[in-house]
Protein backbone atom coordinates (compact mmCIF):
# COMPACT_ATOMS: atom_id res chain seq x y z
CA UNK A 1 0.00 0.00 0.00
CA UNK A 2 1.58 3.52 -0.69
CA UNK A 3 0.21 6.71 0.32
CA UNK A 4 -2.10 7.36 -2.17
CA UNK A 5 -4.09 3.72 -1.84
CA UNK A 6 -3.57 4.62 1.88
CA UNK A 7 -6.38 7.73 1.69
CA UNK A 8 -8.22 5.59 -0.48
CA UNK A 9 -8.79 2.66 1.51
CA UNK A 10 -9.35 5.09 4.69
CA UNK A 11 -11.54 7.63 2.45
CA UNK A 12 -14.30 4.93 2.39
CA UNK A 13 -14.80 3.80 5.87
CA UNK A 14 -18.25 5.43 7.52
CA UNK A 15 -16.75 5.06 11.50
CA UNK A 16 -13.39 5.21 13.11
CA UNK A 17 -11.98 4.99 16.58
CA UNK A 18 -9.57 7.94 17.65
CA UNK A 19 -7.15 7.95 21.05
CA UNK A 20 -6.27 11.12 22.73
CA UNK A 21 -4.04 10.87 26.01
CA UNK A 22 -5.75 12.41 29.06
CA UNK A 23 -4.65 14.32 31.77
CA UNK A 24 -3.09 11.32 33.73
CA UNK A 25 -0.96 10.38 30.49
CA UNK A 26 -3.63 7.12 29.55
CA UNK A 27 -4.43 6.83 25.90
CA UNK A 28 -8.34 6.65 25.82
CA UNK A 29 -10.15 5.87 22.69
CA UNK A 30 -13.56 6.55 21.12
CA UNK A 31 -15.74 5.60 18.18
CA UNK A 32 -16.40 8.67 15.76
CA UNK A 33 -18.25 9.33 12.39
CA UNK A 34 -15.75 11.27 10.25
CA UNK A 35 -17.52 14.00 8.23
CA UNK A 36 -14.73 14.30 6.23
CA UNK A 37 -11.38 12.53 5.17
CA UNK A 38 -9.30 14.02 2.62
CA UNK A 39 -6.02 12.37 2.91
CA UNK A 40 -4.13 12.77 6.28
CA UNK A 41 -6.65 15.75 7.20
CA UNK A 42 -9.88 14.01 9.07
CA UNK A 43 -12.53 16.45 10.28
CA UNK A 44 -15.18 15.34 13.41
CA UNK A 45 -17.74 17.04 14.85
CA UNK A 46 -18.01 17.01 18.58
CA UNK A 47 -19.44 19.00 21.88
CA UNK A 48 -16.93 21.78 22.67
CA UNK A 49 -17.84 20.55 26.14
CA UNK A 50 -16.44 17.05 25.86
CA UNK A 51 -13.29 15.29 27.72
CA UNK A 52 -12.05 14.65 24.48
CA UNK A 53 -11.73 18.58 23.59
CA UNK A 54 -10.35 19.32 26.87
CA UNK A 55 -7.69 16.50 26.35
CA UNK A 56 -6.75 17.99 22.62
CA UNK A 57 -6.01 20.92 23.64
CA UNK A 58 -4.09 20.11 26.68
CA UNK A 59 -2.13 17.57 24.72
CA UNK A 60 -2.78 17.48 20.39
CA UNK A 61 -1.10 14.20 19.90
CA UNK A 62 -3.64 12.17 18.57
CA UNK A 63 -4.25 8.63 17.01
CA UNK A 64 -7.02 7.66 14.59
CA UNK A 65 -7.65 4.03 13.25
CA UNK A 66 -9.95 2.85 10.32
CA UNK A 67 -10.61 -1.12 9.53
CA UNK A 68 -12.46 -2.62 7.36
CA UNK A 69 -13.25 -6.78 8.17
CA UNK A 70 -13.63 -8.68 4.72
CA UNK A 71 -15.00 -12.23 3.85
CA UNK A 72 -11.90 -13.16 3.18
CA UNK A 73 -8.89 -10.39 4.70
CA UNK A 74 -8.94 -8.50 7.51
CA UNK A 75 -7.54 -4.98 6.97
CA UNK A 76 -6.43 -1.75 9.52
CA UNK A 77 -5.05 1.30 9.23
CA UNK A 78 -3.85 3.14 12.01
CA UNK A 79 -2.44 6.92 11.39
CA UNK A 80 -0.78 9.29 14.54
CA UNK A 81 -0.74 12.53 14.09
CA UNK A 82 -2.12 15.61 15.48
CA UNK A 83 -5.65 17.36 16.57
CA UNK A 84 -6.15 20.57 16.40
CA UNK A 85 -9.35 22.25 17.43
CA UNK A 86 -10.96 24.63 15.73
CA UNK A 87 -13.86 26.75 16.80
CA UNK A 88 -13.85 29.07 13.71
CA UNK A 89 -16.99 30.15 12.11
CA UNK A 90 -15.34 28.58 8.97
CA UNK A 91 -14.42 25.37 9.92
CA UNK A 92 -17.80 25.19 11.48
CA UNK A 93 -19.84 25.95 8.48
CA UNK A 94 -17.51 23.63 6.73
CA UNK A 95 -18.71 20.45 7.95
CA UNK A 96 -21.67 21.43 9.56
CA UNK A 97 -24.85 18.76 8.13
CA UNK A 98 -28.47 19.49 8.35
CA UNK A 99 -29.05 16.44 11.18
CA UNK A 100 -26.36 18.18 12.84
CA UNK A 101 -29.18 20.43 14.98
CA UNK A 102 -30.61 17.80 16.66
CA UNK A 103 -27.09 17.53 18.55
CA UNK A 104 -26.60 21.11 18.80
CA UNK A 105 -29.33 23.05 19.25
CA UNK A 106 -28.16 26.47 18.44
CA UNK A 107 -27.22 25.41 15.22
CA UNK A 108 -24.35 25.95 13.52
CA UNK A 109 -23.09 29.08 15.16
CA UNK A 110 -23.67 26.71 18.73
CA UNK A 111 -20.62 27.47 20.77
CA UNK A 112 -21.19 24.06 21.74
CA UNK A 113 -20.71 22.70 18.62
CA UNK A 114 -16.63 22.56 17.43
CA UNK A 115 -14.61 20.57 15.07
CA UNK A 116 -11.90 18.44 15.46
CA UNK A 117 -8.91 18.36 12.44
CA UNK A 118 -6.52 15.82 12.81
CA UNK A 119 -3.64 15.49 10.25
CA UNK A 120 -1.44 12.61 10.08
CA UNK A 121 2.19 12.44 9.99
CA UNK A 122 2.44 8.74 10.23
CA UNK A 123 0.64 5.23 9.10
CA UNK A 124 0.71 1.77 9.78
CA UNK A 125 -1.28 -0.65 7.33
CA UNK A 126 -2.19 -4.14 8.56
CA UNK A 127 -3.83 -7.11 6.72
CA UNK A 128 -3.96 -10.24 8.17
CA UNK A 129 -0.12 -10.75 10.18
CA UNK A 130 1.57 -8.22 7.73
CA UNK A 131 2.53 -4.43 8.67
CA UNK A 132 3.42 -1.98 6.23
CA UNK A 133 4.58 1.55 7.71
CA UNK A 134 3.62 4.62 5.60
CA UNK A 135 5.13 8.04 5.97
CA UNK A 136 2.50 10.63 4.83
CA UNK B 1 -24.57 0.44 33.82
CA UNK B 2 -22.91 -0.33 37.03
CA UNK B 3 -19.99 -2.61 37.23
CA UNK B 4 -21.36 -6.08 36.59
CA UNK B 5 -23.05 -4.91 33.41
CA UNK B 6 -20.38 -3.89 32.08
CA UNK B 7 -18.18 -6.39 32.23
CA UNK B 8 -21.44 -8.87 31.21
CA UNK B 9 -21.61 -6.38 28.31
CA UNK B 10 -17.56 -6.86 27.41
CA UNK B 11 -17.22 -9.97 28.08
CA UNK B 12 -19.32 -10.64 25.20
CA UNK B 13 -17.76 -9.03 22.55
CA UNK B 14 -15.31 -10.92 19.88
CA UNK B 15 -12.75 -7.90 19.16
CA UNK B 16 -11.37 -4.80 20.51
CA UNK B 17 -9.27 -1.49 20.17
CA UNK B 18 -6.38 -0.95 22.34
CA UNK B 19 -4.26 1.92 22.98
CA UNK B 20 -0.26 2.04 23.80
CA UNK B 21 1.22 5.47 24.22
CA UNK B 22 4.58 5.42 21.58
CA UNK B 23 8.26 7.04 22.67
CA UNK B 24 7.26 10.47 21.22
CA UNK B 25 4.01 10.28 23.23
CA UNK B 26 1.70 9.73 20.91
CA UNK B 27 -1.01 7.31 21.32
CA UNK B 28 -1.50 4.54 19.04
CA UNK B 29 -4.45 2.09 18.17
CA UNK B 30 -4.79 -1.36 16.90
CA UNK B 31 -7.42 -3.79 16.82
CA UNK B 32 -6.81 -7.42 18.59
CA UNK B 33 -8.87 -10.66 19.50
CA UNK B 34 -9.30 -10.68 23.35
CA UNK B 35 -8.10 -14.20 24.49
CA UNK B 36 -9.76 -14.07 27.90
CA UNK B 37 -11.99 -11.51 29.43
CA UNK B 38 -12.43 -11.86 33.01
CA UNK B 39 -13.86 -8.61 34.42
CA UNK B 40 -11.89 -5.67 34.37
CA UNK B 41 -8.88 -8.33 33.33
CA UNK B 42 -8.34 -8.88 29.65
CA UNK B 43 -5.55 -11.39 28.25
CA UNK B 44 -4.60 -10.61 24.53
CA UNK B 45 -1.73 -13.04 23.03
CA UNK B 46 0.69 -11.20 20.59
CA UNK B 47 4.44 -11.21 19.63
CA UNK B 48 6.96 -10.59 21.96
CA UNK B 49 8.99 -8.59 19.07
CA UNK B 50 5.71 -6.08 18.34
CA UNK B 51 5.52 -2.54 18.82
CA UNK B 52 3.40 -2.89 21.30
CA UNK B 53 4.98 -5.01 23.51
CA UNK B 54 7.85 -2.54 23.17
CA UNK B 55 5.68 0.18 23.99
CA UNK B 56 4.16 -0.91 27.02
CA UNK B 57 7.15 -2.01 28.58
CA UNK B 58 8.58 1.51 28.31
CA UNK B 59 4.68 2.90 29.50
CA UNK B 60 1.93 0.65 30.65
CA UNK B 61 -0.97 3.07 30.37
CA UNK B 62 -3.20 1.62 28.35
CA UNK B 63 -6.79 1.61 27.03
CA UNK B 64 -9.32 -0.56 25.34
CA UNK B 65 -12.85 0.04 23.59
CA UNK B 66 -15.23 -2.61 22.94
CA UNK B 67 -18.28 -1.85 21.48
CA UNK B 68 -21.92 -3.40 19.65
CA UNK B 69 -23.62 -1.62 16.81
CA UNK B 70 -27.31 -3.13 17.38
CA UNK B 71 -30.23 -2.05 15.13
CA UNK B 72 -31.38 0.66 17.03
CA UNK B 73 -28.72 1.48 19.30
CA UNK B 74 -24.92 1.96 19.53
CA UNK B 75 -22.67 0.87 22.51
CA UNK B 76 -19.05 1.59 23.61
CA UNK B 77 -17.03 1.33 26.45
CA UNK B 78 -13.63 3.12 26.88
CA UNK B 79 -11.54 1.42 30.07
CA UNK B 80 -7.67 3.20 30.93
CA UNK B 81 -5.97 0.89 32.73
CA UNK B 82 -2.61 -0.77 32.65
CA UNK B 83 -1.05 -3.20 30.42
CA UNK B 84 1.75 -5.82 32.00
CA UNK B 85 3.39 -7.72 29.38
CA UNK B 86 3.57 -11.08 30.54
CA UNK B 87 6.23 -13.60 29.39
CA UNK B 88 5.91 -16.09 32.34
CA UNK B 89 5.34 -19.94 30.69
CA UNK B 90 2.16 -20.13 33.46
CA UNK B 91 0.53 -17.20 31.81
CA UNK B 92 1.48 -17.95 28.29
CA UNK B 93 0.03 -21.80 28.91
CA UNK B 94 -2.96 -20.35 30.27
CA UNK B 95 -4.24 -18.39 27.39
CA UNK B 96 -2.78 -20.90 24.70
CA UNK B 97 -4.73 -22.18 21.58
CA UNK B 98 -3.96 -25.18 19.70
CA UNK B 99 -4.13 -22.63 16.19
CA UNK B 100 -1.76 -20.33 17.84
CA UNK B 101 0.89 -22.52 16.12
CA UNK B 102 0.31 -20.78 12.89
CA UNK B 103 1.79 -17.71 13.98
CA UNK B 104 4.05 -19.09 16.90
CA UNK B 105 6.01 -21.77 15.08
CA UNK B 106 7.80 -22.75 18.09
CA UNK B 107 4.46 -23.88 20.30
CA UNK B 108 3.74 -22.55 23.56
CA UNK B 109 7.00 -21.93 24.87
CA UNK B 110 8.34 -19.66 21.55
CA UNK B 111 10.01 -16.89 23.03
CA UNK B 112 8.37 -14.75 20.31
CA UNK B 113 5.00 -15.50 21.87
CA UNK B 114 3.69 -13.72 25.19
CA UNK B 115 0.59 -12.37 26.91
CA UNK B 116 -0.78 -8.82 27.31
CA UNK B 117 -2.66 -8.75 30.76
CA UNK B 118 -4.97 -5.33 31.10
CA UNK B 119 -6.11 -4.31 33.98
CA UNK B 120 -8.69 -1.78 34.03
CA UNK B 121 -9.23 1.39 36.37
CA UNK B 122 -12.00 3.22 35.28
CA UNK B 123 -14.70 2.71 32.19
CA UNK B 124 -16.91 5.51 30.36
CA UNK B 125 -19.43 3.54 28.97
CA UNK B 126 -21.75 5.26 25.97
CA UNK B 127 -24.94 4.71 24.56
CA UNK B 128 -25.79 6.92 21.56
CA UNK B 129 -25.29 10.50 22.56
CA UNK B 130 -25.10 9.56 26.51
CA UNK B 131 -22.18 9.12 28.99
CA UNK B 132 -21.41 7.37 32.30
CA UNK B 133 -18.27 6.73 34.09
CA UNK B 134 -17.80 3.90 35.89
CA UNK B 135 -15.23 3.00 38.63
CA UNK B 136 -13.62 -0.12 38.64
Amino acid sequence: MDKAQIFQFISKQKTAFISSVNEQGYPVIRAVIPRIINGNEIYISTNTSSKKVKQYLSNNKACIYFYKRGKIKYQGVTMVGEMQVCTDQATKDKIWCFGDRLIYKKGVTDPDYCVLKFTGISAEYYCDLKIEKIEL
